[in-house]
């Protein structure tokens, strides 16, 4: 890729460690800028007129052009790699998990995960606290769902890693942070180990 | 495309209407199947094992294989159409809308829409009743983050129509069904008459 790329982050957001692990799972490096969103670092006048209207991290800067929204920058990312299967049903089916992710996984399991261990118990409003049990029954729904899913295969998707693995690993193993209790899914666990010992593969701290 | 293709729905479905306005849009006939969500039929053990573990329309059946999630579907049926462009960073800008969708619009316009005219207000519980007015003001942000990009251009992504106007269409055109008015942003109203006077364009109902 020859525009620079330069990734607007938080980095123990696992939207953001979305797209850090797909660059350096194809090898591409990228410059990182670390917001504090404790602090409304994204919701400055200037961010929102610069770098994303919708006041959120991750946002992947190409040369003078920016991309909001985590599977979106991972695609344009991984655009051309093996990470985007060729095949036009498993492309969809990809994007189908990643959708899923958005929709099913992320509003429970990071939600909960960002009350719990970033806003604390005591300092929820009303309206979150009577979610709590809600966001958990849905997040081990969730959780359950790809643990079925990878009963018998290797991969979300055909039978290679792709985006859609990448996506959903990002807070399925930091679920834990969130008191999910990941041992009840013994598929889940043995799909991220493969994923942990994979060539390239950077932990969310590094 | 040579596959049969069966969309498993629920016609008043803004998601399922967005894969039969995306088919009409590119001239691809599909098959269409509808379930009835209030009597639970997307629910039942054969629809969970066979058409999507995940309980929801819509589902494109394609030959014998399944995609679910709304977006996934209309990439599936859009894959080297006019609807995605070509060009890879408009690629994933379009994608970027379509998450951005799932995450910030469809959760707060269409939920409220089903609450308000489906389920009802005076049987909503306690915890969705606390959620109406951050819904509410999240839904209204989501409509004002739409007016002020098309201010001054035609369409979410490029120059031209893609998935992004189509998936983003779908919820916003009857947002008055969940009591948003539209009226609030001109620039909203002026890109939706321009998709509904399209060639190949059928309205929700049809």
């Amino acid at each position: 890729m020859s525009e620079q790329l330069v990734l607007h982050e938080y980095a123990a957001s696992g939207n953001c460690y979305k797209v850090r692990l797909t660059a350096a799972l194809i090898g591409v490096p990228i410059e990182r800028r670390e917001y504090d969103i404790m602090k409304g670092e994204t919701r400055t006048p200037e961010f929102l007129a610069k770098v994303n209207a919708n006041g959120r991290i991750p946002v992947l800067e190409v040369g003078d052009r920016f991309i909001p929204e985590s599977n979106a920058a991972c695609h344009y990312l991984a655009d051309g790699s093996k990470l985007i299967p060729a095949d036009r049903f498993e492309h969809a089916d990809m994007l189908r998990w990643m959708f899923w992710e958005q929709y099913n996984h992320e509003p429970n399991i990071a939600t909960l995960r960002f009350w719990i261990r970033w806003i604390g118990l005591e300092q929820l409003h009303e309206a979150q606290r009577l979610q709590m049990a809600p966001k958990r029954q849905a997040g081990n729904a969730a959780l359950k769902l790809m643990d079925g899913h990878l009963s018998g295969r290797d991969w979300f998707v055909g039978d290679a890693i792709s985006l859609a693995d990448i996506c959903l690993f990002a807070y399925t193993h930091v679920a834990d942070e969130a008191d999910f209790d990941l041992e009840l899914y013994p598929s889940v666990i043995r799909w991220m180990e493969q994923i942990m010992t994979m060539d390239g593969y950077i932990a969310m701290e590094a």
